[in-house]
């Protein structure tokens, strides 16, 4: 380690200098990057250097070890402390450089920890409550895949530090009651108790009995002081037995150790200052300069990343002497890769569909589709947040995960979005499984968090969002979804996808599996919806984002784009707009993030030079960017009604005879020859 | 009423004869349209039938009394209930027409209730969750309400109808907490305990204790059979008494009533059938023909209406006894109007900024404002989810609110941004206060399905969201917003307002107060802005929602249009481009909603022929409407990063060197006289 002292034999280290390094650590950097928060950190290092040298099971130098023990920082804000963790056990990326490149460009050490940025950060984490509800999902993975693959191979506990924050979120009580319910008994949350938030001591704002709510939602849950190493470890072994998850409220200081700062609102978020630190050092016995461990303590923080290189070495001898087949499956799992019979269940279900011909809700569709693949692909695991027959998302054969039963593949999330995508981004996360749940698009609102984190941390989650429009109906405005798509769209990394048909739906489907860093919404419909693509197709025609679903039979007067239930109403105005001599185009666009990625002359060529019009059952925000000057569109212009969805349609002007009207109006307007013919 | 039979005098009726009728109505509105859900209303109308008849401070003649408790069905899906109730307790606008169009085009009667369109709904309710959060707004309005204008003329009770679902929602612990903490003890919510949601048994995923959950957030709770009049009449008692919140669980049959369906999902969101509901009307000895009700019934349910029709009087005759000072203030807060100091504090402010010259973020420009406009107008009422000086949003002057003292103005959310939108609609739909809230921007997408309410009841809630850009720095992607403002944009009826500096911020303040049927955003700036509005001017410019800021000298080259911080880069860009020759105008453009409802001519204007370049610290969606098809954009492509702002400017190439590289290129490109010139 840089900046340790030489000597760095195995002389007697004490807890309080194994915290103190951490402490000291995290104060140095935020002072260095002025910018930071110190009070988290030094808060919590008792209890994060208990866990970390006696019971975490990790080997830093491989931390992605599969059978690893999952720590996740909820309170995304204290990551120096984490990061000095992983400096201090032997994490080899963390140098004491990127220490002290803390919160620059480029660092591993980001003001909030990353995913997929820095090695050993097991989820992102920053906005509230996130940490905790993945790591509820880390703990459904886990069990899922020891029902599969044994204790041998998967038998590891998932850690999280909570603060005041993410138990005052919402997704806190989703989280804490999925996970209650369920007995994850291998979860634990050490919830830093310190009684401030930003604007001052919790009592300002909370009044809150946390132990007793944890127990109400199946919990076992005790009050322990986060400075007292043997209450902790007494607490952190409690925790790993029993049938509950626990909860252990650490009652800690806030800043522990700044001379006038601790425990106040003001060692939160900001830089301790060059007088306070040095009133620290002297309280913390810690004579040495700033990211200079001394060598006996770097040793000791050294020997405790090491404790789980030996069971590692153990577990990787299991796995060698598993039978074949345990092996080979239990790579595939992990390995995330998409089974060939995938591509063949694609391939079979769209000639089916297309040999039946017959008009279906895309949400059946879907459901069809998930027969197929659910078979095709064994670690497809699917959910709902209580929607489960409306969103069609239970693939036949599937049974629920239950309490204590975790051989099944389809988990009843209840009525929480929220936790269901943050779960889903935990199950992505540690690996073994492709995850996939179910709400109405317009409750897309409720997971919107979670569901930026999926892309932000490239994760395949596959949202099944049905009712995608005013098609759903009397439900009204409320349920209704007029902003949505646009709303989805505009997440970086995130596919969103509207499939016309059947047909399409499967392709979505294929897609959305094989966008192994690409978090994937299928936006499907309540209503029927004919067959569009007739013609004999194996090709995925949805993986190019858009393409030329009926082209003109001359040169083209018009394109019209439109996606999902809307293929077909433009499909319909195309067919009344030749009969009154304008030669139209067709244009399916089920996914704009993969037509973007598409060359320039492959766009040029099915957006065409003709004036374009867009038609999708809701807002113009974002069309203008395929429309051009020229170009119109026919959609949603404020929220929906209530009433049945063929009332709904006239009534927002949503008709073949409108588009037909509004298109040959235009075309006529902006071709003089052909106004005089008409 | 309508269909009623003509023996209408007081014979004597039973309990279960009006529970029956709530039953019925609700039975057979859903089979008329052939869609809804008649499990919750069947279910809880025992329970509702007590509170309306005996317990709810109502006069059914008069919806709008203000000092009338407040019922929100938050379990919205069941609402016939409250169809049924306006309509049998002699809602005017109720007649039995609209309970026979149920969920059709046009009708009173929605698939859930909205506000606004319907009287005698307080709020609009559907997304799970947001009634009950709503309420504790509402429970909130009314203490602080009856600190300011005593108990004579404020003192009523809030009631709200919550299911499973509404529960196990995230937004429930939010509402909970809150509410618990501030001894809400007139708020009082009826739990329709009847272990069913739509996958099935509550056991699938749930095992909360309800009863304990809500104690451990300082609430009083008990259960009680649903069903049994007594029994309810005795918790509804209860509830009137002690220093707490009260939550009655209510053991009910979803659906009772139905013979073969009761109790189970089926009855939940789908119409029972003819044979079913010939069954069930056996069962309640009910003979009568759909939408008719024997007089006796009618005439107890009227009865039932006009009960507080007494208090209403009383109440009036209090009011006019009042001082005139009281009655004129009373008044004024509920009239919702503005203030006329809010006119000269806004210019004032404008005046002193200009003079001053000083640069300052716009989120402490914000706050002086709000220093000047909390005096101006005094039913102004603060809050943030625990940010308050980050968000900058306490005034001078401004008390907390604190359990059991409502005398304050200000409100200590905590860590709540969800609960705290839907309170703000709350307080804001209960009349007497507008209520401001403020969080981080990027969090807006936590709080999102309470904005999307705020804007479809053209409720003036106004959102001071801070940090709203890369410019916030160090905190990450995480914490960074990107395509927030394009996803806010896009909700029909929110006016998103990025002011560039302390004048546009005070005329953005302005305008959010004065819009009192839209909420707002005002997004604001972390990091320091100049003063651009350097000109003296009275007029608030931003009431256009965008403006010329700088004209060209000549034919114009250039428009470079931009929000925010970023408007000071495309002024600095076009005194570059001057220098080379390139004349540019530049337009702020702090609201787009606004600009949108200019005038064509106006637009037109502002926005200019020549080439027009878009500059903003966001995502480009949305930004086409403007650009059209020789257009550019200068803006992100992607999530942010951690690092220092004055880094993160530079790296994703947000510089005047690079828009002013990016303008001229692209004006050259376009005309080949000034190239050759170059």
């Amino acid at each position: 380690m840089s900046g340790a002292a030489p000597n760095g034999t195995a002389q007697a280290v004490t807890h309080a200098q194994m915290a103190a390094a951490l402490r000291v650590l995290a104060m140095d950097a935020v002072e260095q990057a002025q910018s930071g928060h110190p009070g988290m950190p030094m808060g919590m290092a008792d209890v994060a250097t208990v866990l970390f040298t006696r019971f975490l099971k990790y080997d830093a130098a491989a931390p992605d070890w599969p059978d690893r023990d999952r720590f996740v920082l909820s309170a995304g804000h204290g990551s120096m402390l984490l990061y000095a963790l992983l400096h201090l056990s032997g994490n080899p990326a963390m140098t004491v450089d990127e220490l002290r490149r803390f919160r620059q460009l480029g660092s591993l050490t980001p003001g909030h920890p990353e995913y997929g940025h820095t090695p050993g950060v097991e989820t992102t984490t920053g906005p509230l409550g996130q940490g905790l509800a993945t790591a509820v999902g880390m703990a459904i993975a886990e069990r899922m895949l020891s029902a599969r693959h044994g204790p041998g191979l998967v038998d590891h506990r998932t850690w999280v530090v909570a603060g005041d924050g993410c138990l005052m979120e919402g997704i806190s009580h989703e989280a804490i009651s999925l996970a209650g319910h369920l007995r994850l008994n291998k979860l634990c949350v050490l919830f830093d108790d310190n009684g401030i938030t930003i604007d001052g001591s919790t009592a300002l704002s909370c009044s809150d009995d946390m132990l007793r709510r944890f127990e109400a939602s199946g919990w076992a849950a005790c009050r322990i002081d986060g400075h007292d190493p043997e209450q902790i470890a007494a607490a952190l072994s409690a925790a790993q037995t029993g049938g509950k998850p626990t909860l252990i409220a650490c009652r800690t200081t806030i800043g522990y150790g700044a001379p006038t700062k601790a425990g106040t609102a003001g060692v939160h978020g900001a830089p301790l200052g060059a007088d306070e630190i040095r009133a620290a050092r002297r309280a913390f016995d810690w004579p040495h300069p700033p990211f200079e461990i001394p060598g006996a303590i770097a040793a000791a923080w050294q020997r405790a990343g090491a404790r789980g290189a030996a069971l590692r070495e153990r577990w990787q001898q299991r796995l060698e002497q598993a039978p074949a087949e345990q092996r080979r499956a239990f790579a595939e799992a992990l390995a995330g890769g998409i089974a060939p019979g995938v591509g063949d269940a694609v391939r079979t279900f769209k000639r089916a569909a297309r040999e039946a011909g017959k008009p279906e809700a895309t949400r059946v569709s879907s459901q069809k589709v998930l027969d197929l693949l659910g078979r095709a692909q064994p670690n497809l695991v699917g959910g709902s947040a209580d929607l489960t027959h409306s969103n069609n998302t239970i693939a036949a054969g599937m049974r629920a995960v239950a309490p204590g039963d975790f051989s099944g593949r389809y988990l009843h999330y209840g009525i929480r979005e929220h936790a269901m995508a943050a779960a889903m981004n935990g199950i992505a996360l540690h690996g073994g499984f492709i995850p996939y749940g179910g709400t109405f698009l317009v409750f897309s609102d409720y997971c919107r968090p979670s569901m930026r984190l999926s892309a932000l941390m490239n994760q395949r989650v596959i949202y099944v969002m049905t009712h995608d429009s005013i098609g759903l109906g009397e439900d009204g405005p409320t349920h209704q979804p007029v902003e949505h798509l646009a709303s989805l769209r505009v997440i970086p990394n995130l596919q969103v996808m509207r499939p016309a048909d059947a047909v399409e739906t499967a392709e979505c489907w294929q897609l959305a599996l094989q966008s192994a860093q690409t978090p994937s919404v299928l936006c499907l419909s309540r209503q029927n919806l004919p067959i569009l693509r007739t013609a004999h197709d194996d090709d995925n025609r949805c993986a190019r984002g858009a393409y030329v679903l009926r082209e003109a039979q001359g040169r083209r007067d018009a394109t019209l784009l439109a996606t999902g239930s809307e293929v077909a109403l433009a499909l319909d105005a195309a067919l009344q707009l030749a009969t009154q001599g304008i030669d139209a185009a067709v244009v399916s666009m089920p996914c704009w993030e993969r037509f973007e990625q598409q060359p320039a002359d492959y766009r040029k060529a099915v957006l065409g030079t003709a004036p374009r019009f867009g038609v999708e059952a809701a807002l113009r925000q974002g069309w203008d960017r395929w429309l051009g000057d020229d170009g119109g569109f026919i959609g949603m212009t404020g929220f929906g009604a209530s009433a049945p969805a063929k009332d709904l349609y006239p009534h927002f002007g949503l008709t073949v005879e409108r588009i037909t009207e509004i298109v040959r109006t235009a075309v006529q307007a902006s071709s003089p020859a052909r106004r005089e013919e008409a």
